[in-house]
């Protein structure tokens, strides 16, 4: 099977002018099918500022009122989209932004209302592979934003790992998968005060021993369980890395 | 050849939840093939002023500094152009958000400064077909925001009546196209006091004897003379009508 790369990069590198430069170029020279998918939060969070609303997180994702979602639509959608687009087309990366709603790319649910309500949130249900696998077969390199829709004429704001998650396990018939989880550090540290004391390796096995062991906890933990998902679904890996090393593939290797 | 309708709106109607409504309604309703070019001034005029941002027009075009692309990327490439998509989705239209950048459908030179400086704002060079042919024929309902992208880096905020003329010509060898302007009377007016004067048909030459006459002036003549460069090339007919009017055929026949 062809390979194709999925990186997923946060807000912060696609964010700031320089960081999102190096970014494209890097992006730009990994060979084989890619495809980028992008956060946005840090814009979302400054424009909700200048308009006077209320940027509101609970256990770290943003709750989604009729105006914030105005915003994330503008700036995930719109701003921080089609400045990548523009980039990559520059380097000579044939580049298409989508949201969910596009060709109906990514229908979700809007997230039932338990202890929080995250108003219009998305959890994805359905990822529409047919088109997209032509387009990439195309050479087009697919720029996917954190938005879905709902199918009743409603955007919902998604988080950008699952939407990466989702996409590279609907592609895993069709591409032998690298899915790149861009992250502050150089991937999974054995010790979090030692940059460099990154795991290259870790099974289902080693996994267990570390969380065990008490080396993985925390937010690495679901991290890591989302990845052996991506696994089981027949990604061929999961590497989770610093943004200016995906080209290296070096980092932290889940297989 | 197969059919295909083009149709262009303008700001003002796909940025009221109501006449949206209508007019997805009456989109999703024509038959054949089709793509949706839209307008965003109104929403842009009105994110500017919420920021504090001035918004300068120079003979009815927008002066577009950086800030103000930083707003019509958001406003048309994010906000109007994903409200549309996930309004045609809801109809079962599977519809497309581009803008020029995506796929590099549309480059666009900026453009020069004479007496006026308008900014970031393209003239287009190049409307690349192919993909979007293929796109069109799986079903694909494209949707494209004024905006298009200068193959360096940069957006460029672009004349969505211009972007329509330039798509219905180079889609013109594959579809028998139908483009239609909306407009906020029911067509050309013989009498402009009169709502119900509407011309039915002009051609070059009854063209020639309204200018002539004093019917046809002012900003009618350009529009008119972009409608016969679309005939030129090969569309089949220009239409300019009402938003409302779309799945009607009335309004005046531009052959």
């Amino acid at each position: 099977m062809e390979k194709l790369t999925l990186i997923k990069v946060g807000g912060k590198i696609v964010e700031e002018e320089d960081t999102l430069r190096l970014l494209l170029r890097d992006f730009a020279a990994i060979q084989g099918y890619k495809v980028l998918v992008h956060g946005g939060g840090r814009s979302a969070t400054q424009l909700a500022t200048r308009l006077g609303v209320e940027s509101k997180m609970v256990n770290g994702r943003r709750v989604t009122d009729a105006e914030t979602l105005r915003i994330v639509t503008m700036v995930y959608g719109g701003l921080v989209n089609k400045q990548i687009v523009a980039g990559l087309q520059a380097t000579g990366v044939n580049a298409l932004g989508l949201t969910g709603a596009d060709m109906n790319l990514i229908r979700s649910d809007k997230r039932p209302v338990k202890e929080v309500d995250y108003g219009y949130v998305g959890d994805v249900k359905e990822v529409n592979a047919d088109l997209l696998v032509s387009l990439i077969r195309r050479n087009i390199v697919p720029v996917l934003a954190p938005l879905t829709h709902d199918k009743q004429g409603n955007m919902l704001n998604t988080n950008a790992d699952t939407i990466a998650g989702e996409t590279a396990k609907v592609l895993a018939p069709y591409f032998d998968i690298t899915l790149i989880y861009c992250f502050e550090k150089k991937g999974v540290l054995r010790d979090e005060k030692d940059d460099d004391s990154v795991i290259p390796t870790i099974d289902r096995i080693t996994f267990q021993q570390y969380v065990g062991e008490g080396i993985i906890q925390g937010g690495m933990i679901p991290k890591l369980e989302n990845a052996f998902e991506a696994i089981d679904a027949g990604v061929k890996q999961v590497i989770i890395t610093q943004a200016s090393e995906i080209h290296t593939n070096t980092g932290t290797h889940i297989q």
